[in-house]
């Protein structure tokens, strides 16, 4: 078998420290599982700024274009607020998403019987929530052209960006997320503003296309985002797949995550297409962001970035044994009462981003 | 004192009998605080479709620019989904928003002392909550142009909105907005997603502007717009008065407005620019939709359209004393225990929307 490249970039903040839990457990599937991995570190965003002058140096991007799959912590932090717009941490982000070519954002929302209590909701409404939220990533509004900001001859200045998808960007995230749905419970929301927006008017038509002539064994249903945005918080276990485009994913899928009350907690990957040989570029990062105030203190939580790792196993490597692995061992240690701050709860046992690191590799 | 011109549009589903029950308050206003309404119906939406085949009928317009004030219930339903784009009951909601320059949306989250427990979120979380979201609504991707969806030359097809704002149009949503946050608490959150969308980046920079020149006296924050919709599950009394774009209004007034559990209980109001006189053009709508499922059977929750009469006598009428009045038999109504089956909840007693009506005729 040859070795599986890894690149990893910590990023910004506690990129850095929650990566080297993950480094921990990488070695322990190297000596144990005996799983070979090429890996290599890199610099992205703000720490990528402080040495190059760019959130994204060259070398950053050839490394992670040649790797099979990259791990990202996170980026940015209010030492690089006042950077221009092209020079910001994020920039770094967007910029290798759409470089790679990562158009499908898995973002799962799935609430740990051990941490039920941590949502703000009550415990039937989230007890057992398993979501996945597929998000268009390298299309609408993040990237479409025209943008900017003009100045009017009357001397006023107008902000402009603009939301486009073409069929064949539709087409291809849909597919990726029927194909999760046939995976899973054979059940796909796709969310729009279809009333309002004629570009999610053919997201709407593209997706029906798609479920008639592809997926006719597939559940779809369609609905808008304002009332989404609502039934995740009355009723989310409603949801099985979502699909929908960049903006309103980002919006949704916080929302969703933040349903679990433990955003520590949650992974997410972001896939490319698949080469002729099946295999397709690929890069997975925590859903949470770099939470500088915490930064370098050890107590920040490395299970959502541990689990990023678990997904990159199980999506980019095939390897489902070992990460359902991981993903027992985390739920086995959150059983067994230990807790980070950020899931804190009474009668748990506190303990630091190392000794969660510790406590998985000890459960494996 | 010269008579209120009041313009009545019931429009599609529920939106006729629970305009019933405003128009018996309005009936009372009249005879017992002898307050001269000078009252007229008109057609919106699918039921102006039906009669005239367009949602927003020239006479409807025409009376809604001269009256002092448009009350409407709410337009959509499954009997128009499949007409063209241009013809939709929304169209008609949209179009008289636009025509009216109505820029302003108000939309609180209120969270009512003895509906607690209809929220899906812990009661100490949403207790006492009480947020104003201001919503631009005359702008951005809702009507900027380019827009539709076009045929390209390889075959394919492309969907195109805008979004788009200019300072002016930014101001005055934000002056809008900063004037509430005088009349509240002096704390206003400006949500955008500057770090992506350079218009957003205009609107924070006029924001910032805006409190600097004429708002020194209020605390601005900014937020994005995915942190914010977070933070709505996380910890929503942390906000006071939110401003923001059209379609992230939309989406996190939506989601705010379920926090509360009784989405039949949330009015709105969406205001114009004032004229020399002071007078602004303005309309008052329940946050709940048409809710064809439930028409006709007498069970839909008259009390947001109420509570937006209500809103509609305090901010076009200057009538405080009057809406404090309905305000107030609206709780003590709740506190007796009434409710209508969708705030249905043990130990209550349920009652039909024309007993709702009387009910809070008594209190009155
Ligand atoms: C950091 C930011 C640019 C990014 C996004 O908006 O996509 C983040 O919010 C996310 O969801 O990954
Ligand atoms: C019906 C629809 C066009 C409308 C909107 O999106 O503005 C509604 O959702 C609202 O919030 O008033």
């Amino acid at each position: 078998m040859t070795a599986k490249k890894l690149l990893i970039l910590p990023g910004d903040g506690i990129g850095q420290e929650v990566m080297v839990q993950v480094r921990r457990i990488i070695d322990w599937m190297g000596k144990k599982r005996n799983i070979a991995f090429d890996i290599s570190e890199g610099l992205i965003g703000g720490s990528a700024y402080d040495v190059h002058g760019t959130p994204l140096p060259e070398q950053t991007l050839t490394a992670a274009m040649a790797a099979d799959a990259v791990l990202l912590g996170a980026v940015g932090g209010p030492k690089w607020d006042d950077l221009p717009f092209d020079k910001k941490p994020e920039r770094g982000l967007l910029g290798i998403r759409k470089e790679m070519g990562l158009f499908a954002n898995l973002r799962p929302a799935v609430v740990f019987d051990a941490l039920v209590e941590a949502s703000t909701l009550k415990a039937d409404v989230v007890q057992g929530l398993d979501i996945m939220i597929v998000r268009e990533l390298t299309g609408g509004l993040y990237f479409g052209q025209p943008r900017g900001i003009e100045t009017l001859a009357n001397g006023e200045r107008k902000g402009v960006n603009t939301l486009t998808y073409t069929t064949s960007e539709i087409q291809r995230i849909g597919r990726a997320a029927f194909d999760l749905a046939r995976k899973r419970n054979k059940k796909l929301c796709s969310v729009d503003k279809a009333n309002v927006l004629e570009c999610t008017v053919l997201w709407r038509e593209e997706m029906i296309k798609l479920q008639q002539e592809e997926y006719p064994d597939i559940e779809l249903t369609h609905m808008y985002v304002d009332n989404a945005a609502m039934q995740l918080v009355r009723n989310p276990k409603q949801f099985d797949v979502m699909v929908t485009e960049n903006m309103f994913g980002d919006i949704l899928s916080d929302c969703a995550a933040m349903l679990t009350g433990s955003l520590g907690m949650l992974p997410s990957a972001s896939l490319g297409a698949a080469d002729a040989n099946g295999n397709r570029k690929a890069l997975y990062e925590p859903v949470h962001g770099s939470a500088p105030d915490i930064q370098g203190k050890d107590i920040a939580n490395p299970l959502a970035t541990i689990l990023s790792f678990a997904m990159c196993l199980r999506y980019s490597f095939n390897m489902d044994a070992e990460a359902d692995m991981i993903e027992t061992a985390v739920k086995n240690v959150l059983k067994g009462g230990l807790r980070t701050a950020d899931i804190m709860a009474p009668g748990k046992a506190k303990v630091s981003t190392t000794v969660m690191g510790e406590s998985i590799i000890r459960e494996l």
